[in-house]
């Protein structure tokens, strides 16, 4: 037992705080497929992103070699403003669940957009502006990137369109002015001012939108107008890059503490704050050192881990992105609009999918009012209201230590709070008044969807 | 010049964390006036209020000469939960504003009440839990106490009603949901459920409510049912008390740091953060070991300092409350209903207000515009959108950077920034659009209001 004295609330200091990012494909045994030319099938030069990405951005994209990367000055320099995050012990959980195992949580909702979305926009915007870039454009479905991006390219001084999947919009009305209050346009997707909107909507007219589609309408938006880029807030290797943050100061936050998590928990959406999360106790398993267990949490209503294929797929809907290898529903793929648990991403990060494929991670996927009950449980006994989203997380750490109720043992549980649900009221409303749906996709509407996964050479067999 | 690094953001660590309250009446020259029982217009005596409130809080309420209370354990408990809360150096405004005055805040916004109210709703809950109490009542008026009381009240498994502001139940929909994730039955104020709401709606149809009206609803609803009581956010003795728990903090951390406030700046609506945010730094003016300007900024639309009368007077519409010498608009003064700034309460805590009339304290009020305006531009630069309540605090702050940008003073700024302002967004949008009114009331608005004060002796002359 430790004779250190267990802190509810864990800070590091400025003066402990990374000054690296982590790249985890550096330790990856097997790196993830390469992306694919649309056009060609043949692997993507970097410098084909350019149109795309930011020229920095482009390149991390592509690294799988480069171990850590310097975080540049600037972005210390914001990350110093609302970082480092605190780690908390939930003693208060653990007591009512009557538990033997520690739970710690991450939490990451202490910024104005309430989620660790800030840790790769601030990056995201600082590259754009050190190219030179004026505009950037991006899409947003829960509207925390949304709301992250609008910080912190309003910080920098960059323009900003953002595309907002069109349920997410009527939703959640309030998140569209936090966004005007930093001067971003946001538009709801799919929307009439790209063609490839205006495509989707003459085929789908009621359709409530998706990531997928979004971030056609973003990336259209992006490479035909002039020093404009398009920005991603997941699924993206720089993004896991940049959100190495959250695991770094975590497992500094933990040796602090004289602990070390059994297992990982992170809610699973594109990946970006599941890939942060698990970065160096990840890297610790790969090399040996530990063997911590990591579990992705995502919602029964769009499994792309539990239920998907690993295959070749756009990240987009209007398939104007390159291919990626990963764990997708297909990008036709379209989650209930009774779904408001956010992660409504019809794929997955190529580098988590590749690692789940290999089996260094474990997946499980839960119900929606399964998630707002552990949300409201959460609440109530920790001061925090959760986002949706990180609520599976919570669902899933739930589920761990009462997993040590049975079997006595106590584990160390780390899980990832990513953000807070101060606009998912009507979500709230809806699971408190008993009307929320619980809708879990059919085979048949799986199958549409992977119906749409690009039929070439590469998903022979899938 | 210290040779100490300072960083963005100071935690305490708990270790730290104050372990007492600071009764500030101990070190006043003089004592706030006495409440007055309005049958007998003699001076309450502490049983009177035992209907009213639990009994430990009626004490503290009457208690002038015990200087430091210690926090009960279970109450450090949940205050480890959120606390402490960072000190944070405003290094981006400092830069954009060109002053070469150092501004600090301590932020309260870290916790699912999304403010500082907590920190006495914990108080409150406790000592209801422990007289066996099994009901409150309370009002809100902006939101945030109700929210607090909610937590706090989950917390403790205590049944909660709570009447809200009509004007603000209506321009924040979800703040009712967020109370309803912790359980609490929320009602629009002035309502139809009790005798004194049905009297106001008679005579006003078309009100939207005061904190003046709510406050009566409450004491009603708690004084006519079993096992209930009445608890209070703000303005009351006990209240302040719990709050300095902010100032204590805020006096440590910037002890760690080498620093003393040369001003301390708050917003004043009952007065609660005040009180708490100064009581130390009062305590240091008022036994001569130090002489910070102390500064109160309240909205010019609910003036009670800076153009209200020190008077008795009811804390409430519907007079069922004691009466309380204080600076005051008046009970029947009802501020404008475009008014979305917070702070609508027509008196001001007796405490502040001896303290303002005996000259230890300043005020200044500001028009609604001006505070959107400086809300803004700190959540541009700080990435904290406040609340607007707390932008009040914002703006004294900010003219006091500016003042010493103009004398080349390289004075220390502390100002108090009490919380967040998600659920605020409708008076965000009214600010962006432009559509955002500025109403100020007239001499004559506030003769009527001036008019309800209460005819008795010892408001002859004022």
């Amino acid at each position: 037992m430790s004779a250190k004295k267990i802190p509810h609330r864990l800070y590091l200091t400025e003066d402990q705080m990374p000054r690296q990012w982590y790249n985890l494909r550096a330790d990856m045994p097997e790196q993830p497929d390469p992306l694919l030319n649309p056009g060609t099938l043949r692997p993507l030069a970097v410098e084909e992103l350019y149109p795309i990405f930011c020229e920095a951005l482009a390149r991390q994209e592509m690294d799988g070699s480069k171990r850590y990367y310097d975080i540049p000055e600037e972005v210390q320099e914001v990350y110093k403003m609302y970082r480092p995050s605190p780690l908390i012990r939930a003693f208060n959980l653990e007591k009512a669940l009557g538990t033997p195992a520690k739970i710690y949580y991450k939490f990451e909702g202490n910024n104005t957009s309430g989620s660790h979305k800030l840790n790769s926009a601030v990056a995201q915007a600082y590259y754009a502006k050190a190219q030179g870039i004026t505009r950037l454009t991006t899409e947003t479905g829960a509207g925390q990137w949304g709301t992250a991006l609008s910080e912190a390219c309003s910080y920098f001084g960059i323009d900003l369109d953002v595309f907002m999947v069109k349920c997410s919009y009527e939703q959640k009305p309030f998140r569209k002015a936090v966004m005007g209050v930093f001067d971003a346009n946001v538009t709801p997707s799919p929307s009439p001012t790209t063609e490839v909107g205006r495509k989707i909507l003459a085929e789908n007219p009621g359709t409530t939108g998706s990531l997928g589609c979004a971030i056609s309408e973003a990336v259209e938006s992006a490479v035909t107008a002039g020093n404009s880029r398009y920005v991603l807030g997941s699924v993206l290797n720089q993004v896991l890059l940049h959100q190495s943050i959250i695991g770094l100061e975590s497992k500094a936050a933990m040796e602090e503490l004289g602990e070390y998590p059994d297992v990982v928990v992170g809610c699973a959406g594109g990946g970006s704050n599941l890939g942060g999360l698990i970065a160096p106790f990840m890297q610790d398993k790969l090399t040996g050192k530990h063997d911590p267990r990591i579990v992705a949490v995502e919602p029964a209503s769009c499994p792309s881990l539990t239920r998907g294929k690993y295959a070749y797929d756009f990240c987009d809907t209007g398939k104007v992105t390159p291919m990626a290898r990963m764990y997708t529903l297909g990008s036709g793929f379209i989650p209930s609009a009774n779904h408001a648990g956010g992660l409504r991403y019809h794929g997955m990060s190529p580098i988590l999918s590749k690692l789940y494929h290999d089996k260094f991670m474990e997946a499980v996927s839960y119900r929606q009012t399964e998630v707002f009950e552990a949300a409201v449980l959460f609440a109530k006994l920790e001061t925090i209201l959760p986002a949706p989203e990180s609520a599976h997380a919570i669902k899933g750490a739930i589920d761990e230590a009462m997993k040590c109720r049975e079997s006595g043992e106590e584990k160390t549980i780390l899980f990832g709070l990513t953000g807070t649900g101060y606009f998912d009221m009507t979500a709230y409303e809806a699971y408190l008044s008993g009307t929320m749906s619980d809708h879990v996709p059919t085979d048949e509407e799986l199958q549409k969807g992977f119906d749409t996964l690009p039929d070439i050479p590469q998903n022979k067999g899938i």
